[in-house]
């Protein structure tokens, strides 16, 4: 039997585009006499839908659209994700569904049963738990339907008190079908293998797993969709960070394979060089998504304006990158000719305009109140605010979108200025480490120089007042960003950090520093998750708080 | 037997300062020889305390803690929530535990049963769902022990599948306890003891409820806890927006009661009292929290930041606000007068700082790019971002909070400017529609005149161009405010909006301006919440999506 995997950029509650290339899909797989095609999980409104799910009107679109995509499916079968309404009189009102349609219609619907609500994930907000478990026969074959998280009840403590493909194994089926939305983060792929490798296995079924690809906001899908065979071996594997579309003869998945690292396109991949793709993607798919095809920067000389700058002429093109030098009387010589000699090697637009005047003029205003009071933080914030309102004015003018360049290790402890170079549309470097900003600059140069190796080597500086260097404020790098590491992606606490080695009065001031600075990234930009635990909707902590602050 | 309701202000993550008025409470009840205290729900770390719930650390301090409180219970029970340890091997990590203690220890935990995943709420990300269920004999009397949303199994379509209090029926309690974390919202109090008398009368048992009192960021609770008999009439109630203790002696609580006006502290409120009470109360705690004491400003002369600025001054005292008017070539001389007016009124500490000196300046600085192109959106947002580096200097220099002024009307057509007028760390009015502040501006100056009449009677205006009014590009107040409310808060799609009789044009209009401006709100300050649907962490709307857009 030939099966046909789509693997779809879909647009949140874009139905017209999403329906128009699921029917495009069909129309690839019938030419190619294929008996069935698989979608993904919620492939009909894009996910997360979030609280659009709480619109009729958004409901009623899909289940239009459902209706228009099975009136294709006159001689294919087809498995795709929708909501569908809880017909039961208690319970939320919405199920997370796989659609099974042949001979034109919907023939059943198979409800998500694990919810996943940790993280970025929101699902039991909305669906219910399905608790009803049914095998789909398509001529013979026996087909177990599950959808994403369905298939994560592993491990020694499962979150999870039932597992549904314990529930269809009793009704003897060939194959696991798993519809996913599962979002990338740079060690995801891996994990995600292992786990449906362990449903193989464990279950003895080959299985046909079917995941979105293209940016949503923060969360990048990195697709990877694949047929595995029974042995947990990956058959085939489709591409990641693009769409793709494969045919599997599942007949065929039974033959023992050939161990061939071609059939994985992941092996080509190391942790920077995902990073460097996803990033790449969710720059792109933000403006295409957005129809913006126009991007604008700061470009400070230092190497975190310098590597969003290189990755949005990636995305973009280098004509579409607008680069904004903005120097002020506190700039060294090497802030300019590093960030102009990085615009000449991509060739983009650029402006240098220097912010002395503004700041001249803010300082001659405030003047009256601050009378024998120091040049502190105040005055090395309103340079931030003056560079952002530049670029703003640029942006509002000509319409282009900002980007931010923080990184994530400044975002945590809070070394940025709200309003200021916290601005933008789009944080592209907010969930990337400074270190791990200097891997992807070296990555980035791998072929030619793009990134001036001065600005590479140069010690870090905000530059906001005379000889001023990151490390005046922070510890080193080195241990910043493995003490953050631990302690927001490991959910590590003081005792741990020190028993791990680190010093009392380190840890302490850098777990305080992050939770005391929860304000400031309240109101940042999105920011592209390529972590585990990127700040934005995946971490929800308290403002006002009092907790190792 | 004498029972003790102990209405506290919690503080998230602040073990010290909680516990310390946990024990405050018990030794009160104690000397009036009360035989039970009762606290509210997760009141051992102040609710919610979101993704802190994730670290051991965190938990290890809500056990401690509870240890801590639990000596002190020699001769006195008490019911207390904190978060418990799942030691099953399946599920999440944790419960959300009502604790009994007799004798100086933990005699019985009782885990919720419903967990409210909706709005503001994300109880499922923490918590595992408890399924067993037992009563507590104190004395002979029997008590059923819930967890706020476990009374919540109501209507004709409960969201969940099971009723908490169905199954500790079973048992013949002889009493309800409810112990919550229910947020505030201007129709709350009603619907929630609606929701305590449809209990009380279904299962024929008196009640005792104790909530949250203060404002935890953008979340307010109200308090107003009480004692209802087995008829559903409030027998006791504490007092709203306040700490407070109270001890009912439930034996008494089968007597008849006379109705008495004077047993409901609620009936003495309107909505634009219970908002007008609700603001000041979050004002105060968010700077008591945070431990500042002084709040900063911008006052336009408009309605918006006069009513912000009355409630801080009488939330903070009016020495503690500092006004700043930041007129520009654009500001008509009433708006100096008017917000004059304002400050002489309560006798704040103001300034007078133009903003014509700064924007000629960056009009300089932008000459050369902007040659030959008309004053536009651009030039009126430079305007309100020069207006917010100079109250973020001040705030900066002198350690000011900045309020932010926005009313929610603007907030959801995007009708400011980011980094400009929707700068500040809290939003006063950002969940107070337009047609809302000119009625709490009335209410305000109900003894006197506090906001100048004429700040109230002419037409609203953002003063960034010559003669501009919001009716310029806004349909009138009443029309917008009514469609927005019926989109946000009703959750009413376009067909249904069109149906209650709105021009087609003017709802897709605003429509998409809501969903457009996403963007916008991403990054404004946390809102005080005073409706069913804020904006902030109970809307989650994606931002690069096409729908109603």
């Amino acid at each position: 039997m030939k099966i046909a995997l789509a693997q779809i950029n879909y647009h949140i509650g874009h139905f017209e585009n999403n329906i128009k290339k699921i029917k495009e899909a069909i129309h690839k797989a019938k030419l190619a006499n294929t008996r069935l095609i698989i979608f993904s999980e919620l492939a009909i409104s894009g996910y997360p839908p979030r609280d659009f799910l709480e619109f009729n009107d958004f409901i009623e679109k899909c289940y239009s659209g459902i209706d228009d995509i099975a009136k294709e499916c006159d001689d294919i079968a087809a498995i795709i994700g929708s909501p569908t309404i809880n017909t039961n009189n208690k319970g939320k009102r919405l199920y997370n569904s796989a659609i099974f349609i042949e001979n034109g219609k919907i023939q059943s619907i198979h409800n998500k049963t694990l919810l996943p609500n940790y993280d970025i994930f929101d699902e039991y907000r909305y669906f219910e738990p399905n608790n009803t478990f049914k095998i789909v026969d398509l001529d013979g074959t026996k087909l177990a339907i599950t959808i994403c998280e369905d298939l994560w009840y592993t491990g020694e403590h499962p979150l999870y008190t039932i597992s549904p493909m314990d529930e269809l194994s009793g009704q003897s089926p060939d194959i696991i079908i798993n519809i996913a939305a599962s979002p990338f983060h740079y060690s995801q792929a891996n994990e995600r293998k292992e786990v449906l490798a362990h449903n193989a296995k464990q279950y003895k079924l080959p299985l046909l797993y079917v995941n979105h690809v293209g940016a949503q906001t923060e969360l990048l899908f990195d697709g990877g969709s694949m047929a595995m065979n029974a042995q947990g071996e990956v058959y085939e594997e489709l591409k990641y960070f693009e769409e793709d579309f494969k045919i599997i003869d599942i007949d065929e998945m039974s033959k023992p394979i050939t161990p061939n690292p071609k059939n994985s396109s992941l092996q080509s991949y190391n942790k920077i060089e995902l990073i460097h793709d996803a990033l790449i993607m969710g720059i792109k798919n933000y403006f295409e998504k957005l129809s913006f095809n126009q991007a604008i920067l700061g470009l400070s000389g230092g190497i975190d304006s310098a590597v969003a700058f290189a990755l949005a002429v990636k995305a973009l093109g280098s004509k579409n990158v607008k680069a904004v030098l903005l120097p002020s009387q506190f700039s060294s010589d090497h802030s300019v000719n590093d960030a102009l000699e990085l615009v000449r090697n991509t060739g983009s637009p650029y402006e240098v305009i220097s912010i002395e005047e503004a700041f001249k003029s803010i300082e001659h205003t405030m003047d009256p109140y601050f009378t024998g009071l120091k040049f502190d933080v105040t005055e090395e914030n309103i340079q931030a605010r003056l560079r952002a309102i530049i670029l703003m004015a640029l942006s509002n003018k000509f319409g282009y979108i900002l980007l931010n360049t923080s990184n994530k290790s400044e975002a945590a402890v809070g070394y940025g200025t709200l309003y200021g170079d916290m601005c933008g549309g789009l944080s592209v470097l907010g969930d990337v480490y400074k270190t791990e900003v200097f891997q992807l600059a070296h990555y980035i140069n791998k072929d030619k120089v793009i990134i001036p190796v001065n600005t590479i080597q140069k010690p870090p500086s905000a530059e906001l007042r005379p000889n001023q260097k990151d490390s005046d404020s922070l510890p080193d790098y080195e241990t910043l960003d493995t003490i953050l590491y631990q302690y927001i992606e490991q959910r590590k606490g003081p005792s741990e950090l020190i028993n791990m080695g680190f010093e009392k009065e380190v840890v302490e001031r850098i777990l305080k520093l992050v939770n005391t600075n929860e304000y400031k990234r309240h109101q940042t930009p999105p920011i592209l998750r390529v972590s585990k635990k990127a700040f934005g909707m995946g971490r929800r902590i308290p403002i006002v708080a009092r907790y190792l602050s």
